[in-house]
């Protein structure tokens, strides 16, 4: 049974197909978040403390930290991301004791997470691209963590996915040579958007079944890109979610801010037998009355958290 | 490939697994409706012309007739149903032009329904029980007709999935016996209550591609069984209903006027490269768009099947 673990100081986290679906919060990360960015150039980590208590508090059972930030101050990120990514990571674990997902393409911050990070953090990412492979192996086999793999080489992103099947074979194999074993590689398919090539979930459906399979991996995604461009995005992902749970998908790197797409994990959980008795889905169940009568799925999540404090669900911020 | 043509006077549905999910309208049912039954007592059909048109407005692309009443003044099945059957069928199709699915446990009621209904209907139902098999399937060879063939019999519904498996595989069998072939038989494996059994959702998926893979049928199933008993019911699903769909379900017998169910079908019919150009998926965004400024789902669909009439989508109560 492939199981791929990654742990906290405290906590352990399974990635497997017998486990519930292991959502990965992507909302650390300042790319495309000009006001997070400035606020990390500033040294004001208030928003890193929120989106970290209030992703966990939604679900997320493991955290990414970006700390891709270009400063004004200093455009250079192999000079600005490695003391940033350890800021990041100090920070998080202090506050949350959920393992982490160290992401960056700037191989000195990988290892400056690497070295931050309690326990055995995932590392976020390799790629089949062949500097890649050279630089992030031997860091995967010195620290003995697991690693995203993305199925993408130095030809790009195939439309094909007997190509990007082959990118990850290519990758398990090369992980193999550095003693990296199979159930220490998640392997990210590539979600295509549905609106752009309409065989687009088709192949991560396939590409999951096969991967698990034949590679005997698990799988993670960034979910939300197979909705891009189309209206009403969150029934898309809602519905994708399920289906490539279904079909063995073991996790996704996702924003767990959203209830409806973590509804739909949830229920997907439920439906595959890994929410014993129905504990998670009835205590969700709870949140989303919350949030019918007026909180945010965040707030009403972290009243849930917190049934000793006497406050009433989610209506803290109306009372 | 497995096609179950299904026909009214003048439109043709394919059920098959290179076609959009066939959603299969559960209302036109006296069943548990003590309102409706009397009605009909009444000789008032209001309701049921009223459960036709949003049915067909909100995307059912066959209506079910149920006529199972047990009349105060006649408590004797087998006499009121048959010219109840009758008139209902005729009224429906005076009214939509989608294909029926005549459904009754009296088999006089399942005659009198093939002889009113235009063009080729879906017969409801057939079971393995013996008298059922020698009851049913001459109509359903007489008539040249498909028929829903459900998994239980004579010892019952089996919890064990390879005996319900088996039950569906003599139905086809005996089927074929009266000359019928595999493609008109849709099989329905039968849906637990996932709050009663852990395993009912991979119960269902596992079925499903066996019958598809072993005995080349298409599948239905009354879907919202899945979630008898536990809170937050549409959220389980509107999950099931996507993975079921993965796992090769190619239609479902089920309540269209509910926005959640049909969202996540037509996601996954999207997913599934059933929606050209997502049109359709497109076409709902706008409706849920009305949903949201506080318009019925059956208002807002019925409103945005009539474009000439001028009404805005889904405000005309509000006005």
């Amino acid at each position: 049974m492939t199981r791929t673990v990654v742990e906290s100081a405290t906590k352990t986290v399974v990635i497997g197909f017998d486990e519930p679906f292991c959502v990965i919060g992507e909302r650390i990360n300042p790319t495309g978040r000009k006001k997070l960015a400035a606020e990390l150039e500033a040294g004001n980590f208030s928003t890193v403390e929120k989106d970290a208590l209030e992703q966990v508090a939604c679900g997320a059972m493991v955290l990414d930290v970006n700390a891709g930030v270009v400063y004004n101050s200093n455009p250079n990120p192999n000079e600005t991301e490695p003391p940033l990514m350890t800021k990041m990571i100090e920070l998080v674990q202090g506050l949350v004791d959920v393992p982490l997902c160290i992401d960056s393409s700037v191989p000195a911050a990988l290892e400056a997470g690497l070295a931050a990070a309690n326990g055995r953090p995932l590392l976020n990412s390799v790629t089949g691209e062949e500097d890649r492979l050279e630089l992030v192996l031997p860091l995967v086999k010195k620290y003995n963590v697991p690693v995203v793999a993305i199925s993408n080489d130095d030809t790009g992103i195939s439309e094909d996915p007997d190509v990007r099947f082959a990118v990850a074979r290519k990758i398990v194999e090369r992980a193999a040579d550095f003693g990296i074993p199979a159930h220490d590689i998640v392997v990210d398919p590539l979600v295509m958007p549905i609106g752009a090539m309409a065989t687009a979930g088709q192949q991560v459906f396939t590409l999951v079944r096969r991967l698990r399979e034949e590679l005997g991996v698990n799988t993670t995604c960034g979910a939300s890109n197979i909705s891009f461009g189309l209206p009403n995005r969150h029934g898309i992902n809602a519905a994708f979610l399920p289906m490539a749970i279904g079909a063995g998908m073991t996790s996704a790197i996702m924003n767990p801010v959203r209830a409806v797409e973590m509804e739909a994990i949830r229920a997907a959980n439920l439906l595959m037998n890994h929410d014993a008795n129905g504990g998670e889905w009835i205590r969700l169940a709870k949140v989303l009355d919350a949030v019918k009568e007026g909180a945010s799925f965040a707030e009403a999540s972290q009243a849930a958290t917190q049934p000793s404090s006497g406050r009433r669900g989610g209506r803290r911020a109306r009372a």
